[in-house]
């Protein structure tokens, strides 16, 4: 009944106490959404392991079932959706017998905060993802990552344009996220084909940013905004070799600090600052959160403490992680694939074609890497192919400014669920056709 | 600039785009005020380590330097704070150019993220202590932690009725969180005196629950609403009594399933799936929380693999048991201490009586323990000292009402916050003060 945070302001009388009701309230919708969460990645992730497949997909499938497109207990407020069409929130309805505006009130703060947990988790698993890279690595590859990203945006951009120039830009940037949790899964992150696939990767979605910052000029001005498309590639290329030099100057002196500090955590709450720090810096120069978090994990890498911070940065992850995975699933809204209703047809044969350029697109950049003899091209061309979030807020982009018609929004959508949804599979099939190449990743990478 | 989750789902065209926008602020606003909380955090608990004091109560004083008292760096939501009073939204307005309700909306989204934040780590901390306690111990003292708890009601509850029947009750309640912590940190949490101050504070909260309804239904009706008081006790009994019951029942099938996964975070998941859901059934059946994730540690101790989840709940609550701390801290608002302040005198002559009673009605409650010969008497009174967040729910619902005059509000804020900041360094003195007492905790357990 009490709830204790949430009712420590109280400064106009009727809102404290209507506060502290639905504060518990919400408490008690997230941690029900979290079990969702749990108990969807852990059945997901369990028969994939168990059929062979990589667990991600497992998630994602059953982040689809649970949310928008089937049995509604992971739902999200939009047009469509209130909290009369939760499922979680109809549980908690039953004993709390609020007003409906008091509950979608309820169901709004208990949204926002599964989804910044889902952001933290997909920063988290950047930061992770960081600490198992091997910077040196990644310079080695950086000439090879640069072209894979390169081409791996002009050619789908340059097919798609034949299409649209916005349904180009869509397909240009790779989903970080799932590829770098399959190669994780397969223990392949600090393999060479793993580091280009991961520098490639980030390097587009950098390159995706500023795509859409071009195309959002055409579209609104007619011109390109050459000052803006400057200062986004300036600002990123600053950010990512000025974070990893100022890290390398000064994590000596992190390393001594965690080494003097006596209370509990020293070690992981100093890491996470850096995390966030370099995560916000990220966000306030108009890049995204998770290069922060990854050029983080890249510099404490370097340090000493990385397999000591590997060991309890797991736990967060094991925790966090998952919400990403399964809240990206469940707001798909799969029901677009359905090829009986006549009105998704026009999207359909779209996405058809989508889905072509989208694979064909990356799977050719592979086979533009020089000069490494022995190396799976195929692996890194498939690894490039999961498109995720960035296409979707292309296609949000294009319905926002009329550009797209409603067929071929949801053939963008079409195009990312299917590409995410294949690309695991695929990437785990050939790495594992090619059994005699070196496998470079430490023990612990599990 | 693109935030990937908040903008998949993109109903209304204009609310898509600016809540893609704002979804990237509420990500970084969040990741900016765990920054805070984490420095605040360390440098108040490496300072408080320093000088041999509880690091929480650094994490509690560093909470009040850069909250609503000072710095106004973690603020919250109120008629009196809008985002303008937020240094962390005006950070973050800087770059993003905002309208003021646009920044509202954000500074609300932010802030409702980190006290879902602040309640999920106490959360996680009582099911910590839960797993460090020890069931038979905790049921071998049972009758003694029952007493206590109930002196440590009764006294303070009688003597504050002296006053008036709101303020007794606001003395009640026992502030688990600060306690355990403090037993934590000097290892004491599995000596004997530390389980019956851990049973009697789980007791006590149940009790200030009930106390609570009973003066909510005589302020409401004049009368003492039998049936909800009966409800309440039966709840608490069938709940708690239950899940430890049901708990050792499907334990062994726990371990059985932990074992039977192969996918990474088994235990952790799985452990916090029963945590969760035991906190949801708490809060429904309208009991708090952390009673239901206590129980939870409590069940899941009894399983061999105690030792392994021990290890991995550690990073997670490293991670958020700390907002919890520097939130309280934040939220407090000390200036009603100030005594040149003439309107805080009345408030002050009143606390000054309060907390003679809530520090004695509690200190007694020690020396009620029987057949228990070499037991440290005062340091069980100590230990049930801090009031913390039920004292301040009592004095909200006495604002709300109208029952208590701002003066007195003012008194019973001001003993929260005084025994809250004093029970930490008391219960560290007088536990150190028999050092010929046997070490029960293990050794793991700092």
């Amino acid at each position: 009944m009490i709830n204790p945070l949430s009712s420590f302001v109280f400064s106009h009388p009727l809102i404290a106490t209507a506060s502290a009701e639905n504060g518990s309230l919400v408490l008690a919708g997230v941690l029900l959404s979290l079990v969702v969460v749990y108990f969807a990645s852990k059945i997901g992730g369990e028969i994939c392991a168990r059929l062979d497949l990589p667990s991600v997909l497992g998630e994602l499938v059953a982040g689809v079932l649970v949310g928008v497109s089937a049995l509604h207990l992971l739902v999200f407020p939009s047009a469509d959706f209130d909290a009369s069409r939760s499922l979680i929130m109809q549980a908690l309805q039953m004993t709390a017998h609020l007003d409906p505006e008091a509950l979608n009130g309820v169901f709004e703060s208990q949204s926002e905060v599964i989804s910044v947990l889902a952001e933290i988790g997909v920063v988290i698993l950047l930061f992770e993802i960081g600490l198992e890279s091997d910077l040196k690595e990644l310079i080695r590859v950086g000439y090879q990552a640069a072209v894979v990203a390169c081409v791996g945006v002009a050619v789908p951009f340059g097919l798609g344009t034949a299409g649209l120039m916005l349904i180009g830009a869509a397909l240009t940037a790779t989903s970080i996220g799932i590829t770098a949790r399959v190669l994780s899964e397969i223990q392949r992150i600090s393999s060479k084909e793993g580091q280009i696939i991961i520098g490639a990767a980030v390097l587009d979605d950098v390159l995706g940013i500023i795509v859409l910052a071009v195309v959002a000029g055409l579209a609104k001005t007619g011109e390109v905004q050459v000052a803006s498309v400057i200062y986004l590639i300036l600002s990123a290329a600053v950010f990512l070799i000025g974070s990893l030099w100022l890290g390398r100057l000064v994590s000596p002196f992190f390393v001594t600090l965690v080494n003097e500090l006596k209370t509990r955590g020293q070690l992981l709450v100093s890491a996470l600052i850096v995390a966030f720090i370099l995560s916000d810096i990220a966000v306030v120069i108009q890049l995204e959160a998770i290069l922060g978090a990854f050029a983080a994990g890249l510099i404490l890498a370097e340090t000493e403490k990385r397999g000591e911070l590997e060991e309890q940065i797991k736990p967060i992850a094991d925790m966090l992680v998952p919400v990403f995975f399964v809240v990206v699933g469940a707001r798909t809204d799969v029901s677009v694939l359905n090829p009986f209703d006549p009105s998704n047809r026009e999207g359909l044969i779209m996405s058809g074609f989508l889905i072509v350029v989208a694979i064909l697109g990356k799977v050719v950049t592979g086979f533009t890497v020089f000069g490494q003899p022995g190396l799976n091209r195929l692996a890194i061309g498939v690894g490039m192919i999961p498109r995720g979030e960035v296409g979707l807020v292309f296609a949000s982009f294009g319905a926002t400014t009329g550009i797209l018609s409603d067929a071929l929004q949801a053939a963008i959508i079409v195009m990312v669920i299917l590409t995410t949804f294949v690309a695991p599979p695929l990437l785990r099939l050939v790495f594992q056709r090619e059994e005699t190449a070196p496998v470079l990743s430490r023990p612990d990478d599990a």
